[in-house]
């Protein structure tokens, strides 16, 4: 006990916190040197009028953060922590080649209204509950060493019998967990064993990149969504093209906001038997259908060999990034092998967080009160897009999702027409991406779910008075 | 308040809690039908004794789990959720063809000896206080909506400090996180505009079946631990293969648990100078260093060109999922998009709970108190190969990572060997997925790290005896 020790400024310290934090702050600003020797437990004890249990908890804290280290018989000392000098590199090797980035999209700034965006309002989601689940979890079982590469089997199986409870015979073993349904049509693009594929024109450009990324050659399929799919023109294209697959986005369709009539779902999968093509149905919309409309999916009317892709990702909270995809028995080792090789597993805490969200029922009722807010700002974007847009310009009606597509008469300068928008900050999303050749639409998303009514009536404003302006 | 409303079983419950299991309890066995009117507030309130807020807060729960529905004036009532039957599918379409799974390991069973694996033991690593920073974040800042494509900015920041620490000159903007190591293997090989890589043989399997599932054509540097690297071999290879790129794991090389020497790292950087290569490094196992050793990295010494891959997956918790790149400036926005197409972006609460962590200063502490441990097994395993294994038999001596490479005679047929050790539950991986033609090595990894000293040694003991018995 003959170690000298160093005084230090904690006045005022009443917890074990507090402690903490001062010593924190007088190491870190160097005021006490490394090596130096701190009070004594019972000196602080006196000093500060807090019991010495607080002290050693403290002190302990400390030693875990690396700060202090404990010698026996002799205190707590500031520990010295070597720092290596920056190196210059001794001999630079050339630089990786590297692909050019595709041309995604960026994210809008602060202060901008990103009209286009096809994320649900944040005040919407359920931040607060899934806290709760995430805090539950973290008690109750603790965190999890590692991650099932499959997916979280408690999640495995809410997500079955939420799709069985809308008709599909689905179970647990068909389902593998992914990073938002991104990566679900990353896994299944990386597994996929043909060369050429379809998908509509215009498509979430997402996709479209990531299959060509892979190597794919796609061929568009085109969706007018004021007329609906013409079945004989699809018809012609998939018999000539021949591809292995086609990726369709059956319900508020990315960008248009187009649903499948159940009898272009049938024709769908009579061509797909005529022609041997898989199916591949990205499903992100249905949960977000008006009250309880009931709607059929590829999956559905097309059983297990359909290839089916969801996500939480919208309507739970983006940054949670739990989505899942669904496949026969067959094709699970592949995939699942394929979502190994791309990143062994997710985190266990996120799935987790999900699956008690999904446990506790909190999702349908949390669905439900979405559904009715976005319901009145569906309206009141209708209302204001006949109120303020000019002649000529036309927009769908998808009655869910959170997006509509505004077409524009071809006379107008799309780029120019964003430009002076984004001057005015409002951000219309480039969706030049999204067509594979034909270019049956002219005009851009318009979201109705990102920000509320008078802000998107502002928006639609913006956008109104640039067209006028032409 | 004329609806007649059932009588429930609730006897004992005291607070809300229990209320709200017992009345789950009660609709879902079906003992209270679809639409019934529950107790009233203060039915409930006189029958248990608990106060109306308790009873209010339980039924607003329910509520929100979607089991009651509230109606105005009226009370509490049992919802009525549509069960759709199960559909027979209408047609179905071809399956789609899928390349075969890659030959991964599987998971070891329950009472099985995985003593291959690359794991740390769980019961050494971090867990509560993880948790403990998860619970941190979920007060503090709160779960944030989104996450940032190149991920969590305190996170990269912390990173970036690390390496600076270890004389690297990285900032922030240089990083990007990723679902562990593994993803951040995949974003660079789905990012690189070669057709050739090498790799060390015997490499890291998933890194080789990754490399392959994108396209790139790879050749072998062979690796024999016991005599360092030949590196006029490697010059001819290079020289002749004309790789555009190097993947190369230089501490703790999986599977043989070699160290590159600063030499050896330095002929790499020349080579790569003089016949193009890039270099990309697979730092994985330095944070396993020994004590205060301190170790280069091609990183270090070949500064901001080489790409550098490391992650918190084995050293803090793998259910986690945190690993990164390090790159140049130039090349981030090719790797950061093609991040956002395989993923958009990772788990913000599992990237918040490791940033807190490491802002904590609990990292450095862990992985002191992890290597006093990790070193106490690794001479427990020496000892025990010493003193057990035949004549003949041989093993590196890495001084740090998880594992070491036992090398055996080779009469000694290896599968036979891996499922007679199998039967006594002892589960050797296969190692021959690791090898790119040329075969230096016949042997297997050994783990000291996955599990305690008398249970690797009586691993040890098994795999022994089976060679003598052979």
């Amino acid at each position: 006990m003959s170690v000298p020790y160093v005084g230090i400024s904690v006045r005022g310290a009443r917890g074990a916190a507090d402690l903490v934090a001062a010593v924190e702050r007088e190491v870190k600003s160097g005021r006490i040197a490394a090596g130096c020797r701190l009070p004594p437990v019972r000196a602080l004890e006196q000093q500060l009028g807090i019991s010495k249990n607080t002290v050693l908890a403290a002190y302990d804290e400390l030693v875990a953060r690396g700060l202090l280290e404990s010698r026996e018989r002799e205190g707590f000392f500031v520990s010295a922590r070597e720092i290596i000098p920056r190196v210059a590199p001794w001999k630079e090797p050339p630089a990786a080649r590297l692909k050019p980035p595709a041309p995604l999209p960026g994210r809008s700034t602060p202060g901008t209204l990103a009209i286009s965006s096809v994320f649900i309002d944040a005040d919407l989601l359920p931040r607060e509950r899934l806290a709760d689940c995430a805090r539950s979890v973290l008690r109750n079982p603790g965190l999890e060493p590692f991650s099932d590469f499959q997916g979280y089997r408690p999640l495995r199986e809410a997500i079955a019998r939420r799709l069985q409870a809308r008709g599909m015979d689905v179970h647990e073993g068909q389902v593998v967990t992914t990073t938002g349904s991104q990566q679900a049509l990353d896994i299944i693009a990386r597994s996929l064993d043909v060369r050429r594929a379809s998908m509509e024109s215009p498509v979430y450009p997402h996709a479209r990149y990531l299959f060509e990324q892979h190597g794919l050659t796609l061929a568009g399929l085109p969706l007018d969504p004021f007329n609906g799919i013409d079945l004989a023109d699809w018809e012609e294209r998939l018999s000539t093209f021949r591809p292995g697959m086609v990726y369709a986005i059956t319900s508020f369709q990315n960008p248009t906001g187009y649903s499948y009539t159940t009898s272009e779902l049938v024709a769908l999968l009579e061509m797909a038997d005529r022609y041997g093509f898989a199916l591949l149905e990205d499903d992100w919309g249905s949960d977000m259908l008006s009250g309880s409309e009931y709607r059929p999916s590829l999956r559905l009317l097309g059983g297990k060999n359909v290839i089916y892709v969801n996500s939480f990702t919208k309507k739970l909270l983006p940054s949670m990034r739990v989505g899942f995809l669904v496949a026969s028995e067959d094709l699970i080792p592949s995939l699942v092998s394929a979502k190994r090789l791309s990143c062994l597993g997710h985190s266990w805490l996120s799935e987790a967080t999900v699956a008690e969200f999904l446990d506790r029922g909190y999702y349908d009722s949390h669905l439900g009160a979405l559904q009715k807010e976005l319901d009145a700002r569906y309206q009141a974007c209708l209302a204001a897009l006949s109120e303020l847009m000019p002649e000529g310009v036309r927009w769908t009606t998808p009655g869910g999702g959170p997006t509509l597509w505004v077409d524009v008469p071809r006379s107008v300068d799309l780029g120019k027409l964003r430009q002076r928008c984004l001057k005015r900050n409002v951000l219309i999303e480039d969706a030049s991406g999204a067509f594979l050749a034909d270019r049956p639409l002219h005009g851009f998303r318009v979201s109705y779910a990102f920000a509320p009514a008078e802000k998107v009536r502002k928006g639609i404003q913006v956008i109104a008075e640039e067209l006028w302006t032409r």
